[in-house]
């Protein structure tokens, strides 16, 4: 596979990331904050909300430390 | 974060590999033309059914390739 992606897998990235920082926000959490909760580094957490390459572990400790199911931050 | 993952992500890990290949076998389809059909190298489809850390991206051309939406292979 080409390191470029596709732009619908792009899209995809970047509502997954829009849908991570509109939790955290609604939960009045910072990026540090969901770093300290999540155990992932902010600079990762930050790559994430702005749709970059991310791994199904990193998701799946950010949807818990927000408080919501992994397919909620997929759906859409 | 460390390297190893707790025990919970590992299963789910686990389970988003066991969906791919229940899909995949009942869409009569091997790995070869999973790899095919998403354009992911065989080895990664061979990782990622054994629940290996995968990127959302492959997971997303995976998804695509068996007709089904990412949510559902997190789902359970």
């Amino acid at each position: 596979m080409p390191a470029e992606q596709p732009q619908w897998v792009i899209d995809a990235r970047r509502a997954v990331g829009d849908r991570i920082r509109v939790r955290r926000l609604h939960l009045n959490m910072t990026q540090e904050t969901l770093a300290h909760a999540s155990g992932i580094d902010r600079s990762t957490i930050q790559r994430m909300e702005a749709g970059a390459e991310m791994k199904l572990s990193h998701l799946l400790h950010v949807a818990a430390a927000l408080r919501v199911h992994v397919t909620d931050l997929l759906h859409g």
